[in-house]
């Protein structure tokens, strides 16, 4: 989408800080340092603390979004000062700078990643590296540099082993899927792990999905198509199905949580009774 | 206030989205891959969920303290996917960007609606729209095309029947006003909706305020004109009449709620006794 | 760091506004009214409501990570509209502007402050200025003009008599330290008092420390060198001595709070007993 050689370069920050320290604000602070002119931009800062899950699904509804060139930082980083690695990874035109834990999974189930680096030239580090707080002796300033124009190969040696972690996905059934509801958003919609695609053959009018001890039937165009308070199941914004409420939150009504398992079914409702 | 004419142009964002879900950092990333060098702010993400109300009165106290030429997206939208409008609206200079369900109340009242457009030409919005986040797919990228130098013209019909919410507002009596609490911030204090120049040639200290029980004589010229933990009156910064506990939470201490009605009376104290 | 002439200046915030009222953006707004091309970063907002000292703390910890030349604005105001001065100051390369009532008094700990002016020239404020918010009215303006180039002393007098409040600091025993918990991070760890190099010369495997009834031995390199849930004590990433609990939360585990004592001794584990 851009054309502007001289754009300033994104820099999205994804973290597991929250907003209520200065840890954000410091990581910032050194990006600036070393690429005044980066566009700074928050993905989000309140991934649940350690949840590298969450952190998988939020990049992986976002990443495209963001202009290509972008460079994002993650980092949900239960393991700093282990042994685990720095990484920073190629994909689909952006860089990704993060621990390696797993956190580019999602991303590397939409696109391939193209190059794997791991993060060892300390040239590019903060001088003083402590042991607790990577996002911003090591990620930040990785980005940084990579921002103003340095290579991935300075950065260290190619890997081609990274961590990943195991996502749900809807699993087919006789007649429609077992899926489960994989993040609940913060107005209480539940966004489930069946892709919109795979339904996109199905009389989605027809189909009954039961959670939690809730039946709705059939998949709705928008919150909009039913009566307020009423529970709605649609093809959402992240592209897969979720279940909400008009005008409510769907998690504390229906009392819907993470993990829930889902049973849609694309059987006729006739044939039901 | 700007003179420089390559000045990186303003886009405010205010929504009830919330900090917890990347929803506003992936409108971000749409913007910025259409406006690389916006300068995004954010007004605020925590309107309370669907308070298209409170929407309308940040927005209100807001916007003036924009530099001209911002481009505001304003996004409260239970309606999504409904049939509301889509528009852009151009007052005093900036332009608004939002659902048409009335979020623009505020603004219209302080200024005139110069020019509002239906947003109907999908040139200017993402590829792909989804029927629950035209905050990503609608707004953002007009929002950023608008700030890249595009005429509201090209974006859809004038229309001159924006959709308006009734907007409270302290109320004449004989002796002083009926005014009301509409909106109490995360300090506790309570706006009213009194306005400064309403009371400017009345004998201040000699007002009389009864809220939720307590009764405030006088308005004061700061918090700190009265001891720790008393309540206070006075015009606060919105340029409304607010009320609030030195050092303290009125919201909390006294019990105040949006909603409440204030009775302010303008008879000499000496009179009622 | 930065040696690009035409660099945009950083301005930094940190505030106890929050984020749920529009305060902080209409700051915003006013900076980029006056200078359109600040990089503008949050360093944070949520410092407990008028609790200056966390503010201390957390501009102290934040600082010097970003880049010489940052104007950073500070707003923690209890004493709002009273006769509280506002001041400028310069410290390490970098203007702090901020209320007279200790703010800087972390800063001026680590590095001297160079030069400090009362701000008294209301040409570099906004036209109106309300008793109740400095921050719109006269912090982020004199902030903006300061970025663009604009001399500390056209902005008042030269002062040498800055509030300061009294920071703690671990206390030197026979056998150690009397320390205490200053910060509770968001993700519950608890800094202290102790300095990083005040322990630089003592065999830290040694170290027994004590708060709220818990006893951890040694000091230990990262969460990760102890099993889930275990308490640890670390040389943390503000450079003082912290308590956290690996992926868990010492400030519920422990019922560590800001202000407890940490006994910190050296003597050898084999001596006590």
């Amino acid at each position: 989408m851009r054309s502007d050689v001289s754009a300033p370069t994104v820099i999205a920050l994804l973290t597991d800080f929250g907003t209520s320290d200065p840890y954000v604000g410091i990581m910032k602070g050194v990006i600036l340092g070393l690429c005044p002119t980066a566009q700074i931009v928050d993905v989000c800062h309140e991934v649940p603390p350690h949840d590298v899950l969450a952190g998988v699904l939020m990049l992986r509804g976002a990443y495209r979004y963001f202009p290509s060139g972008t460079v994002f930082v993650a980092v949900v980083d239960p393991g700093v000062g282990s042994a685990r690695r720095a990484i920073a990874a190629e994909a689909d035109g952006r860089t990704f700078v993060c621990p390696d834990n797993g956190l580019l999974s999602g991303v590397a189930k939409e696109t391939s990643i193209v190059r794997a680096i791991e993060l060892t030239n300390s040239e590019y580090f903060l001088p003083r590296v402590s042991r607790t707080f990577h996002g911003r002796d090591i990620f930040a300033p990785v980005a940084a540099h990579v921002a103003t124009g340095t290579k991935l190969d300075v950065l260290g040696p190619e890997i081609d082993d990274l961590v990943t972690i195991p996502l749900s996905e809807a699993v087919r059934t006789a007649d429609g899927w077992e899926a489960r509801v994989i993040y609940i958003d913060s107005f209480g919609n539940a966004i489930t792990d069946l892709r919109e695609d795979a339904v996109r053959d199905t009389d989605v009018r027809q189909l009954r999905l039961s959670v939690a001890g809730t039946t709705i039937v059939g998949l709705s165009e928008s919150y909009a198509a039913v009566r307020e308070g009423e529970p709605v199941a649609l093809v959402g914004s992240w592209g897969y199905v979720e279940i909400g409420i008009r005008d409510g939150s769907a998690a504390e009504r229906l009392r819907v949580r993470r993990g829930d398992a889902v049973t849609v079914s694309s059987r006729r409702v006739e044939a039901l009774e």
